[in-house]
């Protein structure tokens, strides 16, 4: 019978998820039982993504490891009834899809793509932008995600500027470390792109004195989490034209409720949660890799730390 | 009073060029006498680019080299009056902008970004883009800049076919060479960058029959030369939905003139001919580093061919 696995998500992702998981396990080697049903005190592992039916991990007494399906963890990191091991992904597909966002969009907003856009004016006005050399991106957040963007954005030319919680060291990235420099990587900056965790110090870390710190004009994409941002000060910013745009994957509130000025404030582009979606044929093997370590008293891969909360 | 060069182009080019061209012939030691408008049978060298004032090359008797600013010749490589040898710009500054562009609106039509601009919906409709791994782009031409985007594209982690007239070798991109692997090449294309330079065998290259070969919905980033591309063709190939987007950078005729139905097409993206803009700081160099090596004697760089047309 195997190992019994609980893939516990929305209905709805059962069918994308089931045979890439059976796939994985297999090619493991590992004889598992995967299903949306096991009573609690019969399984072994679970598959976690946030909204599904569970929120009480108390009667999964037999549990050895709880794999979560995405990257953020903020939705049960804090959740007392969890007490087995807890391991975040990182998905080499959920990565490539992130850089190519965050490159996209980077892009688009250096080059002034919109204005070719939209209703045509038949105006032969050549403005020629400045080469990403001259042009100062700040990536906040240089975990996995972060730090595959910035060395991305890196390689397309642009001055990039990394900061994270911690000193790292990244090929062609000015690298700051520690809360100290966080307004010296934000001074100036001409566009910021945020992907740090969403933790109790990151929370509202862009409010209005941080946002005036940026060069005039400057945008911001943020792929990473909604409350990272202080909503308000952003649509402060943007009205007095120190913020020339906002790109936003991510919100306080998802899906972004209709009444939100988000959705019609012109300097503000709204993608509905896009940028860092896991893709199943490549998690998969991930979940497998962590099932086979825990089988094997190996230590697991991006283990969350629960006092950093990720 | 050293060597006279004579710098013909538009008038409103002077101001612009003037001093990084002084500057570089300085940094090579050359001794520079640079004028809009030194009596002909007195000029050494010419600096020159399109619409200036100067078509016949006769009068220029003691003009050792014709150095164009622009990347592409077509303009002048047929002039008879022109027997002196004509070098080509290869601008690092032209090259990396170029790369800007091509890889920003490639990324924006494979995320698809256009459908979340303009009118805003309130629409959360989650749609995740294919990995660029599985996206198929054609690159046409593998020059200095076909080359560099082509790179620049698989290093994103697109799917890359490169296709030149002969047979090249670049890193991570699928080469083909000749003629009759360009049928090979364009089949099942969902985006194709057009870097060709404009000569008798590339006019129209893109037809209607070679549109057809495309995968369904593909789009077409034109950057080259205008009259690569089949205008009609292209036009019944996008109302068709053949083609799902072009967009174009150059043009049969510039400025596109206000009644053409590209400036109206909702399936066109006109962009003011600056993808290919030449930067006088970097381009002034290799100026003078050409102008240095006709002194000397040396082989000059970039040198065109007359037979092939660049």
């Amino acid at each position: 019978m195997g190992l019994k696995v609980l893939f516990s998500a929305p209905r709805s992702r059962w069918d994308e998820w089931r045979t890439p998981l059976t796939d994985a396990f297999s090619a493991e080697g590992l004889e598992v039982d995967l299903a949306t049903d096991h009573p609690p005190e019969d399984v072994d592992y679970i598959v976690y993504a946030p909204n599904g039916f569970l929120s009480d991990f108390t009667p999964y007494q037999r549990c050895r490891a709880v794999f979560s399906l995405w990257a953020g963890v903020e939705a049960i990191v804090g959740n007392e009834t969890l007490t087995m091991p807890l391991t975040r992904m990182v998905d080499p597909g959920l990565e490539r899809g992130m850089v190519e966002y965050v490159a996209g969009h980077v892009l688009r907003h250096h080059l002034g793509i919109d204005r070719f856009l939209g209703t045509p004016q038949g105006e032969w006005e050549p403005v020629v932008p400045p080469l990403a050399s001259d042009r100062k991106i700040t990536v906040l957040g240089l975990g996995a995600l972060g730090a595959a963007c910035a060395t991305t954005l890196a390689g397309l030319g642009f001055d990039v500027t990394g900061w994270a919680r911690t000193q790292k060291d990244l090929p062609d990235v000015r690298c700051l470390g520690g809360a100290e420099t966080l307004d010296q990587a934000l001074t100036g900056a001409e566009g910021v792109v945020l992907l740090l965790p969403l933790t109790a110090e990151t929370e509202n870390l862009l409010d209005a004195r941080r946002l005036a710190l940026l060069a005039d004009g400057a945008f911001v994409v943020n792929p990473g989490r909604g409350p990272l941002i202080d909503d308000d000060a952003l649509l402060a910013a943007l009205d007095s034209g120190v913020l020339s745009h906002a790109t936003l994957d991510v919100f306080r509130e998802e899906p972004l409720p209709k009444p939100h000025p988000f959705w019609t404030n012109p300097k503000v582009t709204v993608t509905p949660h896009i940028a860092s979606e896991t893709r199943p044929s490549s998690a998969a093997k991930v979940v497998a890799e962590n099932l086979r370590r825990a089988e094997a008293g190996e230590p697991l891969l991006y283990l969350v730390d629960r006092t950093l909360g990720y």
